[in-house]
């Protein structure tokens, strides 16, 4: 079975290349898997969303309206327009088949894949604030080209654009939509809240680490996989199955992300080298590898209780960094973390057999999480 | 009729002592004046509303919850609880009353006077830390004691909170408000973007500067004089007529504010004296001053020119505060601000008119307005 061909992103287990992370995911249907071109259905969610998206963000007032453009990569800091990659787009993607879902068109979930795409950049806006990063998609972030007060502010403001985009439709779903959002931007907020109360600790809990990361991440990409079919009139049983199928997705995308965040290959993520390491982040395969009994999980612990104190991790050496990535791969950090993505995946594509759906659209689902968890960048 | 007995809070024109401002609003009905006690209506307000906002706050996960409470003034810089005044209360006493308007009980209100603090406060929250300003009510603002990152987070926060609390009862009424404060909230952020952008500007025009004030003041009151009529199932055109009320008398609010922002006395308002000509603030008195013909006009032109490019502003001396304080005076800019609010405190009564409701709920509209016009904090 798993040298049957394979959508477009999905790649034979065991091929992984150095610097690539490779999770070996459970094949599900064949035919799923020879049937659904991921790239046409991510295009798709793009397609449909970005013109909605780019009409939303030209009602913001000037300069905010600016400001947004550069964010989403429209246009650079001397406001002349970009080709950005526009990102991987599973949000969109998801939230237009969530549509499919009920028998409604994939149009359908367009202001929910918007509203969506528009909370996801106000936390963007925000975190890269409130974090100090400098740098997101290869770009300067907002708050360092347009200053702090206008990365405050432009995130308000597609904050605030979300609800007006849902709240605008003016019907009962519409409204049921908008109140799952905003349940998954307090979750972000929570999110990032345990984020920043967890660099100042030197331990936190393999648990406390999915809390936060079921907040950051699977909140999200829980309201994007079932705000199409909310608008589409389905009931609560059903959207709350696919939450959960997009909740764990979530987890499997982010376990794969810390991950590359370790041992991603700059040239595709786009980050620097141990990219997680130099910011010290407590990040799956570190608290993993810090749960485990051992002298490689020790030696872990000893380093990065010291690195917590140090003001100096940034100017780390190369070596430094890769003694840090050794030990927890050694301490079973980067094995637990894989293991953790498959977990989830398996769990994400069991809360859709809860669902009554076209066949066709449950492939497309399937196509997607395999896509998340057998990624690059 | 001007020697009527008032409701508290309204003073008879010209009895103003030195430091205050008192503009001569003319009178409504003799009789709503004499029924009306708006120190009640406000602690009604306050009552129904409080409870429900400490509950909503009470949601967020630790540290924002005590955050939160901190800037509510409910406990101080060491979380220990405090009996802050709570300010005036003015939005959540129209909020309730705004739901009798269509014969429901006060009650129906609270939701949307909650959401409408809460917006209130994520503003404030964003807008100290944007602006710089380290002093609120007598206290050291959030981003001050809290660090930024909280200030950011928590103004997020209490703005999904809102959100929230009226998208969770469910009803179409609810999502009508919420699409009437998501309006209010863009229209909040607009006026944050223009009043920083006029900060770095020479000139300022009056429209301009009553553009910005009806976003940042007008849009808001707009929002709370209606909302508990939304709530309570009005339709559409008497739910504008009320906002038009509520943005004219957020006008003649903002106008008061700013001649106390001038000439208020210290101890009444919690700020520094001449606060606004510290923080080269373009409101209401220096736009129409700077906007007028003759000598005072152009010498006040000529000291603000090199102010906006001074960095010494906040060493002045009270003296050449006082200075400029008396040409806006000389240029009409004082008289001029103070008729604005007798303007546009007679385009809300005047909004009123257009509606149908109880007469005891129109004389109590109508006293909250002469509490707004009339005051000194």
């Amino acid at each position: 079975m798993l040298d049957e061909p394979r959508a477009a992103g999905f790649r034979t287990p065991g091929t992984a290349t150095r610097g690539e992370t490779v999770p070996t995911v459970p094949p599900a249907s064949t035919a799923a898997r020879t049937a659904v071109d991921v790239t046409a259905l991510l295009e798709r969610g793009r397609t449909l969303a970005t013109p909605v998206l780019r009409a939303a963000v030209g009602r913001l007032a000037p300069p905010m309206d600016t400001v947004a453009a550069y964010h989403f990569g429209w246009i650079d800091a001397q406001g002349n327009p970009t080709s950005g990659d526009g990102g991987k787009a599973v949000r969109p993607a998801l939230a237009v088949l969530s549509a499919e879902v009920t028998g409604a068109r994939p149009e359908t979930g367009v202001p929910g894949a918007v509203a969506v795409e528009l909370v996801h950049n106000f936390s963007l806006l925000h975190d890269d604030l409130m974090d100090g990063d400098e740098q997101r998609r290869h770009r300067d972030t907002v708050w360092k080209v347009h200053g702090p007060a206008q990365a405050i502010l432009v995130g308000d403001a597609l904050f605030a654009l979300a609800n007006e985009v849902l709240l605008e439709l003016g019907t009962v779903e519409a409204g049921r939509a908008a109140r799952r959002l905003t349940s998954a931007t307090r979750a972000l907020i929570d999110g990032q809240a345990q984020d920043i109360s967890y660099e100042h600790r030197d331990r936190v809990s393999v648990e406390e680490c999915l809390e936060m990361e079921g907040n950051k991440t699977g909140a999200l990409l829980a309201c994007a996989s079932s705000i199409g079919a909310v608008l589409g009139g389905t009931d609560t049983a059903t959207a709350d199955a696919l939450e959960r199928y997009g909740y764990h997705l979530g987890l499997a995308f982010q376990a794969v992300d810390d991950l590359l965040g370790i041992w991603g290959d700059p040239e595709s993520t786009g980050k620097q080298t141990w990219s997680d390491l130099r910011q010290r982040k407590k990040s799956l395969p570190v608290v993993a590898a810090l749960a485990a009994d051992g002298p490689a999980a020790a030696r872990l612990g000893e380093l990065l209780a010291a690195d917590v104190r140090s003001s100096d991790v940034e100017n780390f050496s190369e070596e430094e960094f890769a003694t840090r990535a050794r030990l927890i791969e050694e301490a079973g950090g980067r094995e637990w973390t894989a293991e953790e993505a498959r977990r989830q995946y398996t769990v994400a594509l069991e809360a859709l057999d809860a669902v009554d759906m076209p066949e066709q659209v449950r492939e497309r689902f399937t196509a997607l999480a395999d896509f998340v968890v057998v990624r690059k960048r």
